[in-house]
């Protein structure tokens, strides 16, 4: 007999712990949760994503606590409103919970969460709980489109150009090493690897570097953006309209020089008899921004967004990355069969 | 090490596959799937809910085909819609799919989803993939407003005075039925118990009652509404504005006559020397809408809404279904211990 959600967990008693976290009522909602429905306060266009978030697939419980999964479970979603220039405003929330999680769990957990919503402000519009054999976390989120209502800017990945700068937001590679360390030596890697871990752990969404670029953007010809997650080998051909196989789209010339990788990439590349480029080209859940823009847009830029980084050229056709063929650094991703 | 989504299914070839039930350009969309957000088209304040659907908690693979899942994985969610009066547009879909899910699978599945999503031509505005050991459908969906944007309609659970009319919606009972059957034959029970089954398989959301009820409520006190979806005896109390032990709140004389019942839960009831008029009160998973409004609205819902059917009376406290006492109801419900 199917059976919806159930003990040891009320509902009742969830729904308390989450007002603890998120208030009720806030300027995103004109009706919060607890109705069938919550209802949005109208406004310009709403910018809109969805992620899951499972244990075993996204995340482990041996060495994430209760409240990094939380925060990571809203941050993943928070960083595809940045990819598109949009402030977050309000989520949704779909939680399935083992029968081992307790009460102080979900408060750490709740906190954790509330840690991510809180520098926007976002509202928790509803939800849903069942019972399930592995934590999962499935949250919907919306946000504010730049210059909404009359000058609403939507910063897609398509139109780029050739002759296009290239730029980064935000670290590649450290997540990647972060997972490593961490599936091999739990929370321990932390002492030794504590960037690496933050970045894998807690990683955080670019939003004002979005918000930034949508703004530069609306008066000139709109830099395209994307969320760089999967890794720069997989998604640079993504901005650049590729398909799967790195065809069909514009190509790049890009250049990561081992400098700006951050020391623990090249720390644990050397340690590892890796390449700590094509550590950060594989990278994974960086969560950095990804984009290209008209090169005069770039002093600005630079000016105005902390860690702002130029990392190559669009060109016609064919992408490399410190001059090797982009068919060539994939062959390195030894995780490739089983990570995509 | 966590892995994202991963064979037999290839990314590309699932969002070519979804793109061949739902189409990527709709009137509810600025900017389809595809990004990192979707952006919804301006316009009045927005309903939104989420829902959970999972394998063997919400549905099992066993008698649910893939057409099925599809479709009532949809029909719950927009059955929230319904119960705040508002018209059904958009939703986002995450997916987590065991490896033992293939194309025709999945295209049946989808298949069964845009069934549910056709009668309001909603559209999908985007989603998230995953592997995941058993079935997990996770949907959020938006609707728009009765009377959005200058006369906004809301229609929520409170606000029932005493002296109010109660009204039903839809069958209630059926699905009950329709679960017991199946669970106990699989779907061979489809030929004995069809539309216990139907009911149980292929919910039918009340959208046209719901904006109905916002319409007529939109020139006089508003109804309360909300739909059954944990059963009458559960529901009634949240209606009232009562706490989990029906304290606190207004009360309800109700009456349920058996003739009123649907002929299979009457039948199922006589086969197993249950009362006809208990299972329908227990019920579970209706989907039926549950309201209350003023008495001089009731000839007007009765003409408008086919299936209206008036079922009691608000009270200043204490529910009571034909005479008997919610409490002593409630003793009847042998599955209550692991069913919430």
């Amino acid at each position: 007999m199917p059976t919806p959600f159930t003990s040891p967990h009320s509902e009742d008693d969830i729904l308390k712990r989450l007002s603890r976290h998120f208030p009720e009522a806030s300027d995103a909602l004109l009706i919060g949760r607890g109705d069938d429905c919550a209802m949005l306060r109208p406004g310009g266009p709403l910018c809109v994503s969805t992620d899951l978030f499972l244990e075993d697939v996204h995340f482990r419980r041996s060495y994430f606590t209760p409240e990094d999964i939380g925060y990571k479970a809203l941050a993943v979603n928070v960083s595809d409103l940045a990819a598109c220039g949009a402030r977050p405003r309000a989520f949704t929330l779909a939680l399935g919970l083992p029968a081992d999680i307790d009460n102080a769990w979900l408060d750490a957990f709740l906190a954790g969460m509330a840690d991510a919503a809180r520098p926007w402000r976002m509202a928790l519009a509803g939800g849903d709980l069942s019972r399930c054999e592995r934590l999962h976390v499935s949250i919907t989120v919306w946000g504010e489109a730049y210059g909404a209502p009359d000058e609403t800017v939507f910063l897609a990945r398509g139109g780029a150009m050739p002759g296009d700068s290239i730029f980064l937001v935000g670290q590649v590679g450290l997540a990647r090493v972060g997972l490593a360390v961490l599936e091999r030596h739990g929370r321990a890697a932390l002492e030794r690897w504590p960037a690496a871990c933050a970045a894998h752990l807690r990683p955080q969404p670019q939003v004002d570097a979005g918000l930034m670029l949508a703004r530069a953007g609306s008066n000139a010809r709109l830099p395209v953006l994307m969320d760089v997650s999967d890794g720069l080998a997989r998604d640079i051909p993504r901005l650049l309209g590729c398909d799967e196989d790195g065809k069909g789209g514009l190509g790049a010339a890009l250049v990561l020089p081992r400098g700006q990788l951050h020391p623990e990439v090249s720390r644990y590349a050397e340690a590892h008899g890796l390449d700590p480029v094509e550590q950060a080209w594989l990278g994974g859940e960086d969560y950095a921004l990804l984009g290209a823009c008209a090169p005069d847009m770039l002093l600005p830029l630079h000016a105005a967004i902390p860690g702002f980084m130029t990392i190559g050229v669009v060109t016609e056709e064919g992408v490399t990355c410190n001059n090797r063929p982009l068919e060539e650094l994939r062959g390195f991703d030894h995780f490739r069969g089983d990570a995509q």
